[in-house]
């Protein structure tokens, strides 16, 4: 079975593995990112994983084509990243020197997008033509799937649900615009508001983060027409059920107009597997494969 | 010159006219839309305006197919028609009515997706793959082209800028959803909140209704990756440049990531003639004409 080398690039890790035209991952392998580390550094380790994957890769079906899923932000087409939380990575070629290091064609995408694509194509989405995968995580982010499509933006951006205002005058996270959703509900914000990390958050914090993510979710429900809404994300799913409930019952008693009632917002299914499945996504719909989104 | 039939369905008033592939709208009636008619009474209203227009178009060179702008809401497609201020209206199947009175290959849109289309092909959206076009008049409606596409949903609705929340806990509307934009800053809205109408308003109430505005399209460009917001409406157009400094300033507050920032809010170009043209549009961009938006 043809397969495609998938990559995630993260502030904590970087990950590869092998993605099939089904779905499904093999061979997968991770570093952590090097903390503080120079542009070179910081790709010695990419190369580690990179390698270490097509080590065992079957020698007579090699991977035809690689996709990577990196935190923002990036140019279009990612043809250079400035993850905001890998410091030495500024406008960095990722394209390119991916490219030069495997001989395949490599496309990049934000690893929002990415888990949009994934979820849409192996995960809780799966057949739902309109729908928005977020990530709940120590920042918020996300993506959109609008008309069978990923939406990409002037600057391939779109879905970036976390700086929507959810509560105007809210509070001044540092580096952030007042009351967005990623100044009110990510890990970051959480710490920030009550002193401790987000695994520590009392019932109110909990449901009270819920409310607010619920409400981004609702107002994108009435103004994009869609009814679902995928769940990622360390706090997200660290919080569980509780914050499900809080975030759905403040959904919808915003999402109710004619087309919005009923709007789902569930956890992600793809679960730790969800990055390099989307990063594997973003390859195999880059080279024509149907994915179930164009 | 090859033209179609454009027809606008308002709370107001109907009107039709001939629009060119070059976005040149002659031959243009209208008639009050019948307070209070049942749907034939109003389906007679609608039909005489259609024959002022045919009546006048040249026989040799009869119009090639027929868009129309509609309040919503409606079925996928257009099928039927629901609007909102046309109580006699409710499921009416006016594709159909239309197609057998004409003959003609008949379109239908929401006719802010519609204003959408216009301003795009012919208005302060030409050359922009990525905006909202929104009216701010009795109601507040929307429409948005992102990459370079008239954005649907999964019911058709997408572009409802007036149902994001803008003031959680916001003014309770009666039949809205407290605090989304058109509960804050419609006319119908401004009128319930002062005890006047919107053409009295106050300075004050005048530049909040900007703010809220830009509020919302502060969020959108974030969301969505993109940098314009085309503002029709007499609500709008009414209060005019306090109206528009306000909601720049706002927006100005909002719209500051890297990708947003430059965000402008610029009035509609086509007047008048926005809702015939967009209606023309419609059936232009279902011919397959290049109005510049897929």
């Amino acid at each position: 079975m043809e397969q495609v080398l998938a990559v995630d690039i993260g502030g904590t890790k970087f990950a590869a593995g092998l993605v099939g035209a089904d779905g499904s991952l093999t061979n997968r392998h991770q570093v952590p990112t090097p903390a503080g580390g120079d542009a070179e550094t910081l790709f010695d380790a990419l190369r580690s994983v990179v390698a270490a994957v097509l080590t065992e890769a079957d020698p007579a079906s090699p991977p035809v084509a690689l996709g990577v899923g990196s935190a923002g932000p990036m140019t279009a087409g990612g043809e250079t990243i400035s993850p905001l939380n890998i410091a030495g990575w500024r406008g960095f070629p990722v394209r390119a020197r991916l490219a030069e290091l495997t001989g395949l064609p490599v496309y990049v995408d934000n690893d929002c997008k990415a888990l949009a694509l994934g979820e849409g194509w192996q995960g809780a989405a799966v057949g739902c033509s309109d729908f928005v995968a977020m990530v709940v995580s120590t920042g918020v982010g996300g993506g959109i799937v609008l008309d069978g499509r990923l939406l990409d933006g002037a600057g391939g951006n779109a879905g970036h649900i976390g700086h929507i205002v959810v509560v105007p005058d809210g509070f001044p996270l540092p580096g952030h615009i007042p009351g967005v959703l990623e100044a009110e509900a990510s890990g970051t914000a959480i710490a920030a508001k009550t002193g401790r990390p987000a695994q520590g958050a009392t019932a109110d914090v909990i449901a009270e983060t819920g409310r607010l993510v619920g409400r981004a979710v609702g107002s994108v429900a009435n103004l994009l027409d869609l009814r679902l809404a995928v769940v990622a994300g360390s706090v997200a799913l660290g919080f569980g059920e509780p914050f499900f409930a809080a975030a759905q019952a403040e959904c919808d008693d915003i999402a109710r107009l004619e087309y919005s009632k009923g709007t789902r917002i569930v956890p992600a299914l793809l679960g730790g597997e969800g990055p390099l499945v989307g990063a594997g996504a973003v390859a195999w719909r880059a080279l024509g494969h149907d994915i179930g989104i164009r």
